[in-house]
């Protein structure tokens, strides 16, 4: 199989986008995604498109192929995948396929979501229906309450007192908010950039011991990415990026998972998209990780292997995730920071890093020196499917 | 690219499945199909799930994870495709392409859906969803006025009075019903036997000219295929059915769409399918075709290079696309006689050209002699997803 590699990135701001559909966000970014390429629409192949929710959002399903027609793709094959807040990391994973196979040469892949514009309250009561419906969502649960609860077993597992494990989780959030702060696309662009930890002890409790600020928001918005086979990809840009590993797992029902804290669906993820990369952990400089709430991350980071079961949240506290720590996690402002448009996630997380491998971060945020390599990892519902992408400025 | 087969074919009962959850649908077919295949169910490498709405059914999305887990399937990748009545179709060619790379050995595919449970005008007004929201879901414009007005159309075109393709359209009717009464797994077996034309005639209006039975119902129910690399296929079983090409074409909302009776996103699908398996129309002696309102099987075959444009309904009154006819079309009883589980039918399409190829067909629906070459035709939304797929006893 063909190497690929991403030669196009789009982004629209996240956030409240208002009156503008999700067909239009998706549209900006993909143009966005086109442009920076230098490629023409014509030169697409294949649509790939994650969008979770927006049947729900705007009545709206088979939106790749609205998409297509808005972008003037022509009758060119246009897809939707649907894997909950992993719907465009799923989307991107098949396109590689595709375009490794040789069956396609460019391919146009990405997510979207209009959020936030179901209101809050709307969007977690319809974002549960990620759980299991007949054994989870019929009980009530919803994400803070999943996340509540692998805090409450984190802190349990690991002797860690929970008012101390709520200070180390504050240190996610104030590092992530801080990114976001100085990212001109994220939701919260200027808004956190001196959160301390008090603010996050002390900001309205969602769901013990969660408060506001360890939730990342909904967010309105799209992301796209262009994808070209890897051999050509030095007719259309002077910095390609490689990608070298893709990797997904799936979960189960919570009642069937055995420990929270340690995801076996991003444990398999994880070691696929290493195999594949022929890469491991410690060769890893950069990641974009899936935050949707302050625990989450902390958890992640333990089973992708940066950190030994039960040690990532000192070692967020000690500042090690942090730029210039040992592996920079969230430089973009992640979920929590950035926004988190439910079926956008994972495509931006690509474009985060792929700015980052540019050299061309948002000011304060730049890894130094360059990353070579970089991982992106997307959670789609309580821990039901992984997708992990690993990144690279050369080719194997 | 390597060749695929399948190499096992499952299937509920179509109709109205109960209290039974889609998941249990689901694997209730899945398990067939492993059955089928002889194979155990940790030999399975991934799975590829179409569903359109079940989100809207029972309040759950993520379907194809809680799948791999009902079915103890492990951590590999389940993904999700939503194409509306085309999702299995998408999810089964996706799966093919995984295959063809090399990335897997053997997978499982298919599709389910709970539509008749919705109820049938919930289903309609819900389905619409997969028109586009802005220009046609807000002008109110559902799946039998989008047809009723390409029956308009194709009359006009051709100088055929409505009253005679009335007739014409009838035709289609009592053919797939007749079918669908002799199959076992049917919604409507037994029912339809004897179905006349004046029946259909006569029948309830649901939007002028189309008659209730003009229309496919909505049904519950699920199929899946396992498919594996072709040269292991024999292996498994002593009749394995190959596929031989596949194809994906993209619509445009219907303000955007020249002409109705002609569908580009089908011509460029099967043109696709029929290149991928070096093999022309004539060579195709079943097909399994989106006949949700009898006008689209008439415009479907002669978008697929049956028929001369115009001349599709004069065939079928002639009797040329029942058994023993130029082109056996439906004779599983299509989506009029079989029922319509949107998100499965593409898999059950694929299922009823298996047991053609394996003369193990429903008594009274075999082809003779057994079919070489058999191709399936799924219609998502109203001319938005089109996707064939080329079967063959033999390999290329």
């Amino acid at each position: 199989m063909r190497d690929t590699a991403i030669i196009g990135i789009g982004h629209t701001k996240f956030g409240n986008a208002g009156d503008r559909t999700a067909l239009e966000l998706f549209s900006e970014a993909a143009l966005n995604a086109v442009d920076d390429a230098g490629i023409g629409l014509n030169d697409i192949e294949a649509l790939f498109q994650g969008a979770a929710l927006i049947g729900f959002e705007e009545g709206q399903v088979m939106s790749a192929v609205f998409s297509a027609a808005d972008l003037s793709l022509g009758e060119i094959p246009a897809t939707r995948f649907e894997g909950a807040c992993a719907s465009a990391s799923v989307a991107i994973r098949d396109a590689v396929m595709w375009v490794s196979s040789g069956a396609y040469e460019i391919v146009l892949a990405g997510g979207v979501e209009k959020a936030l514009t179901m209101g809050t309250l709307f969007a977690t009561r319809t974002f549960a229906m990620a759980c299991h419906a007949q054994s989870e969502s019929a009980a009530g649960i919803t994400f803070p309450g999943v996340f509540a609860m692998a805090a409450r077993l984190y802190a349990h597992r690991y002797g860690i007192s929970l008012d101390k494990l709520r200070e180390k989780m504050a240190c996610v959030s104030v590092k992530n908010h801080a990114h976001g702060a100085r990212n001109p696309v994220a939701h919260f662009y200027k808004k956190y950039e001196n959160l301390r930890v008090e603010d996050v002890l002390n900001a309205k409790m969602v769901c013990d011991p969660l408060t506001l600020l360890d939730c990342c928001p909904f967010s309105d918005g799209a992301a796209a990415v262009v994808i070209c086979d890897a051999s050509t990809a030095r007719k259309y840009t002077d910095t390609p990026v490689y990608i070298l590993g893709t990797g997904q797992g799936t979960g189960r029902p919570l009642s069937k998972i055995e420990d929270m804290t340690k995801p076996t669906a991003r444990v398999e993820s994880a070691r696929m998209a290493f195999k594949q990369a022929g890469l491991e952990p410690k060769d890893i400089k950069v990641a974009e990780i899936h935050d949707c709430f302050s625990i989450a991350e902390i958890i992640a980071i333990e089973a992708l292997g940066f950190y030994d079961w039960g040690t990532a949240a000192d070692a967020t506290e000690d500042g090690q995730t942090d730029i210039g720590g040992k592996i920079p996690v969230n430089v973009s402002g992640g979920l929590m920071g950035k926004g988190h448009p439910i079926g956008a996630t994972g495509a931006s997380q690509i474009c985060s890093i792929v700015e980052q491998m540019r050299g061309e971060a948002p000011r304060g945020n730049q890894v130094d020196p360059v990353p070579e390599y970089g991982i992106t990892d997307t959670l789609g519902g309580d821990f039901g499917t992984l997708c992990n992408i690993i990144l690279g400025r050369t080719r194997r």
